[in-house]
């Protein structure tokens, strides 16, 4: 188990954030790295940060989920080779999660798309250098498209109270914001783009900060906005984001893993997506169906040591799945889970649900 | 100033190394994140480890240089794209240090790549994920290559004793090796790829063990090998890095910066790299000249906060450039460090070296 005492070195490679800073001063305990960016994810403790976010409402840093640029003629073209989703009908103002997926299917990312005008998409990623993979691919094709990392800031409000805080900061129309839509506003009147999103299973909002001078008076509008509501800065959860069956890329689904295996069958139709390069790969995948699936997985008994690497998970004395994130869940007292398992044991009840 | 209480947060997305259990018995005391996988950063204390790396012989876990393998009959042709070094002439059993560049110029990784056969490589990364710009090259080309992660975990011997511990465990040949040249050899039993090589200014060899579980058999006959040159657990180390003037990617460049401003030029040909995606830009710049260019740099006066983020360089009262990495140097009494400095100031030998 790595030892509750490893320390983070800080270099530039591994950089801050525009609220680092902020981050800091509230008392931020822990954090992890994504996207070659500090990302906190400690603040009081797993537990009360958990409930604080349950109960209230929470200011996340996410810089970390940087903004992947696509522009130009052929921006269209090159997402629709990208993703088994169709994303032909996309609507400007609109957001779609979406596996990024390679010639064999096996999932490269899986970010929220945001398409901000007709040839113009931001891609907002987990945890891989996507921009190569869009980068390569347009590059060999020929395609006209200008890829980059855009100078955008996310930061999340999340937490039953979101809207509340939201409509304060925003104003009441923000409340007919719809799940997965965009708007542009004005806080003090600077411009950002507010989406009805967020990684945690609370209701919630994200709002894009263009430009890294102007995060921190956003940043301070919003903490002023949530006060009534016990606005704090906080992070994504473990627990929770077990709980809401959000997958974690990197830990619960890699290149070797397609989007059926990953419980992903919503949002990867490969006959809706006949451009998508995995898209001969995915249709027979879709046939032929999967034999191991992610599964959230409830274990019993005390809390266990962190998951820093993959559990085996055994059935009838031999390997059938591995688990990949897991911790203790307070409201369920007990650990929560989630796991990639053998289709020959996709009902035992006793340990999946 | 990140605080020096700040956290790593374990999860299976941060993977751990195939000896990290033996990495802890050693005493690890901080590390960082470099391509989705642990790295030690301190054992003893950074100026102990700095003198012991200096004056005797450590053994690094490096695993997270990651090994991009490029295979088929297409293997060169796409890797003659990606770089402006020839590698058209590289021999088998030799390594060459290149860098990687889009179609612009701007730098994506600088790997090591290691030719195993006439269409089999391995390249080395730096702390980006090059598998997506292959991958996404060989796929809008339609090339016949495969390209995967192989299971291959680095180990290093490195410090002025090498060479002897080197001798004791591979036999006296190994002497022989020449810089940046590869062999074939056998620990225990069990083969390995040893190269001479490493991120240090000091002498020093790389041990690539393929397939995981072998890993820990051959860790230990390296110790035992070790032991009469007083070998311990190191890894490397920030001031004697930049004292031997390696760039660390992601810090010292990004794909902002092409090889030029780099300081690479002995690795950027494009002359002699006609099918390189970067050739047009970089026969540009190469003829035009740059308006910036890395440098080392000293800072006089007492140790100074860890360089989390870049700094600004000023002369003449204003912005000159940023420096991206510092540290102590014990055997300098100064802090030394890496900047990216503007044309006017190069001459300015106060603050340049």
């Amino acid at each position: 188990m790595t030892p509750p005492g490893l320390m983070l070195t800080p270099t530039v490679r591994l950089r801050r954030t525009p609220m680092w800073a902020a981050v800091e001063r509230a008392g931020v305990r822990a954090a992890t790295v994504y996207n070659h960016m500090l990302l906190p994810t400690v603040f009081v403790s797993p537990d009360l940060d958990y409930r604080h976010l349950k109960s209230a409402v929470q200011l996340w840093d996410v810089s970390c989920q940087r903004q992947i640029e696509l522009r130009g003629r052929d921006a269209t073209r090159l997402l629709a080779m990208m993703t088994p989703r169709d994303i032909r009908k996309m609507r400007v103002g609109q957001c779609l999660y979406a596996p990024i997926v390679d010639a064999a299917g096996g999932m490269l990312n899986d970010p929220v798309i945001l398409k901000l005008a007709d040839e113009r998409y931001w891609l907002s990623i987990s945890d891989s250098d996507l921009l190569m993979w869009a980068l390569g691919l347009a590059t060999g094709l020929g395609l006209a498209v200008t890829i980059g990392e855009a100078d955008v800031s996310p930061l999340a409000i999340q937490g039953p109270r979101a809207e509340s805080m939201a409509a304060r900061a925003f104003g009441d129309r923000i409340r007919d914001l719809g799940f997965f839509e965009f708007v542009h506003v004005e806080l003090h009147g600077e411009p950002v783009v507010v989406a009805r999103s967020g990684f945690s299973g609370q209701d919630g909002f994200e709002i894009y900060v263009e430009d890294t001078p102007r995060v921190p008076v956003i940043w301070e509008a919003l903490m002023d906005a949530g006060r009534d509501d016990d606005v704090r800065v906080g992070c994504p959860n473990a627990a929770e984001r077990i709980e809401a069956g959000l997958l974690s890329y990197g830990s619960d689904m890699t290149r070797a893993h397609n989007p059926f295996e990953c419980g992903l069958e919503r949002y990867c139709r490969p006959h809706e997506a006949p451009d998508c390069i995995g898209h001969g790969a995915l249709a027979r995948i879709e046939q032929d169906g999967v034999r191991r699936r992610i599964w959230q997985i409830e274990i019993a008994g005390p809390p266990v040591s962190p998951c820093d690497r993959p559990w085996p998970v055994f059935g009838e004395d031999r390997l059938v799945g591995q688990i990949t994130s897991a911790a203790w869940s307070p409201d369920l007292r007990k650990t929560v889970a989630l796991g990639m398992i053998d289709r020959a044991f996709w009902h035992d009840d006793a340990s999946l649900r």
